[in-house]
């Protein structure tokens, strides 16, 4: 009889690719070239924000008292005795019963308290000649239109912890309280090998039992979608050899491999017979698509030890793996929460379909509106077959994967399921209903 | 008095600013290298997919009819013929009464019209000598294991329409059904000028009125983060013909260039002074913050006229305008709907908040989980005093915007707003609740 394998649940799977990751060292990089980075150190101001005394609005400086009474019928006049524009020359000093015509931004002249926006006087806004004298005709209370250094962020004060991944608001930030360049962890590199006799460069003519490799191209593209760099990415034959000495390159290079194909159950798996050892395990896992998978250690080289995860051949399949194991080990590389990325949502089933015995099925699937607003929304499989691992052509409608229980054989329309969505590149990109905060 | 200049709202200003900028013309590349670009033709299947009938499964081509009586007490043995590997080898022919080894992908043996998975045989999964015969133990179905030639994809079939965004699933598809590279629209090429005397390098050491310059890397980051490359990142002083001299060069690189800086109210403004013409209007637009916006086209240098945004210069505003008004031009530079990736989510105030009078608002808001699963989110604004423009050292807390209507002065707690959802580069990204697709 056939020998059965033992298998092993998504998350024995996972969790045991993630022992195999640890995080990356840290780099100092300038902070354009942070984007997407994750910060090494927690981040403290070096500098307050903001870093001096100013005004928030084009206008004058004066002193709040001497214009207490001003209104239109009545103004109050002062004399205009210079210029403070935003720039990196000092602040002057007011002189009491005058005002300095003042920019956004500018250092708030000593003796001012307050300013008086140019719409609150008889000057015309915009560029115009420094006028002998301002008529003030609304009184502005001490405090109006400055914000005081420091008042958003005193020196030493926490503004990042060390772990936060950096988007565009948070290089604003770190460049407001005085730094220019970060220690950051440094970025992931995938490389990523397509294998298989049976795989032509897609676009060439096919011969035979000749298919176009969906695969490569799709992998290099969620890695750098995710933010890895891609230092290889190759496709090879069947033959052992050629395999070995391509992933030898490859651990020379990156911090994680990612294989895809020669891993079945057939007679001739390429994979399989290159790596399999006590360093790397074939196993199953109870998941449709993705039921083969392979994880290990790539040694022997003058290289140092690197992961490697090895995906199957079909395309939906390594989209489906590359979801639930890679990610989360590039997060692990890149310094962050490995499980922190895994977003899921409510949805329905739209229709009935089938889902493998035993099996935890990911069913690409198309999101609708729900009849009523604040309803969950409605999953359609993008393929009446389900998540039949060869329907690649129709896998790039999907919003999202559907996460239909392993004991579950029959998903009924209605039923309720997690769903993981997928990053935005889906078509027609629905409306996002607010996310819940971790 | 003060001149009141007539105000827009934001609607006509993204208008005027769309007017100005026209789908850039397509390129054929690569598939890996298409990853976010946008289709400019149709995509129909040059090859069907799959590319011949072939088996879904690792086990034995058979005639359904040979094993149709077949049981663990009773099996059927065939006698093996030979293996049919995936790779390039064309199929063989399947006597009847017979089986031939298969393996996943494998071209289906002429003659057969089943496959027997290994499981429900004799023999073991995985790497072994081929057998000279075989016992089935369990009949299957004709039809069964096998997916036929264009079952999924038809030659001719549509695949994917223009304008289709592509990610790593249709890049996938477009391999599938027989391309190797793609006809998309050019990736636009945004320029970033960020002006001020004031500004210092971040991490530089400050001297009088000088503030650090926290817009550039953050506006670069903004617009890598959107897929655009920044062949042009550069901050000038307050000397217009400096800045004109880097605005030509700008022109020259990118298809839309982007200032920060120098246009509001103040009698010392370089973006206006260079640049108000008849070609470049500076306006005020119903918005807070960004209220100073500038628009129009650069020209009167040796390169063709390319459209300018003048963003305010405070990071906040210039982060608003960079979502609101900059995002819809690339979009639509990219050959897609400018609006088509504005999100809008229901969010309910979490606390009363402030908003200027007869200006919209944009509040860098925090969203937190509602007290009942499927009622709105609850957005606290990112600072106890809301979204005034200087707040840069909260806004990488903001998981989105929340957009207080015009007419509103005061956002009472509970009260229900739409908000804009920010790519998910906010810290403690939330699950997602269901997108509503359009």
């Amino acid at each position: 009889m056939a020998h059965a394998s033992p298998t092993r649940t998504v998350e024995e799977h996972r969790d045991e690719i993630l022992a195999l990751v640890s995080t990356l060292p840290a780099v100092t990089l300038p902070l354009a070239r942070c984007l997407g980075l994750t910060l090494h150190e927690d981040l403290v101001a070096r500098l307050p924000a903001p870093p001096f005394t100013n005004s928030s609005m084009d206008g004058f400086a004066v002193r709040a008292a001497d214009v207490a009474g001003a209104s239109a019928e009545r103004p109050v006049e002062l004399p205009v005795t210079g210029d403070q524009p935003a720039g990196p020359a000092a602040a002057s000093a007011l002189a009491p019963g005058t005002a300095i015509r003042i920019m956004t931004g500018a250092p708030l002249p000593d003796g001012a308290d307050a300013v008086v926006p140019v719409e609150q006087t008889d000057q015309p806004r915009g560029a115009a000649p420094l006028p002998p004298a301002v008529r003030v005709v609304e009184p502005v209370a001490a405090g109006a239109y400055v914000r005081h250094r420091g008042e958003g962020v005193p020196v030493g004060a926490p503004v990042m912890p060390a772990g936060t991944r950096l988007g565009p608001a948070a290089l604003a930030a770190a460049g407001a309280v005085g730094y220019g360049e970060l220690s950051v962890v440094r970025r992931p590199r995938l490389a990523v090998v397509s294998t298989g006799d049976e795989l032509a460069a897609p676009g060439d003519a096919l011969g035979g039992g000749t298919i176009p490799d969906s695969n490569l191209a799709m992998l290099v593209a969620l890695a750098t979608e995710w933010g890895a760099d891609v230092p290889l990415a190759e496709r090879v034959g069947d033959d052992p050899e050629v395999l070995d000495a391509v992933l030898s390159r490859a651990a020379e290079v990156a911090d994680l491999v990612v294989t895809c194909g020669g891993i079945s159950a057939g007679a001739f798996e390429v994979v399989r017979q290159a790596l399999e050892s006590p360093e790397v395990r074939f196993v199953q896992v109870a998941m449709q698509p993705g039921k083969p998978q392979g994880l290990g250690v790539l040694t022997g080289g003058p290289h140092r030890p690197v992961p490697v995860v090895a995906l199957p051949g079909n395309p939906v399949s390594s989209f489906v793996g590359f979801r639930v194991y890679v990610r989360p080990a590039l997060a692990r590389l890149a310094g962050r929460d490995p499980l922190g990325e895994t977003l899921t949502v409510q949805v329905r089933a739209a229709e009935a379909w089938r889902s493998p015995s035993g099996r935890r099925q990911y069913a690409p699937v198309r999101l609708e509106a729900p009849e009523r607003p604040g309803e969950p929304y409605l999953a359609r499989p993008t393929h009446r077959l389900g998540s039949a691992s060869h329907l690649v052509g129709s896998l790039h409608l999907a919003h999202a994967l559907a996460v239909v229980p392993a004991e579950v054989t029959q998903v009924e329309a209605g039923q309720a399921l997690p769903a993981v969505p997928l990053p935005p590149w889906s078509p027609e990109l629905p409306d996002q209903v607010v996310p819940a905060p971790r």
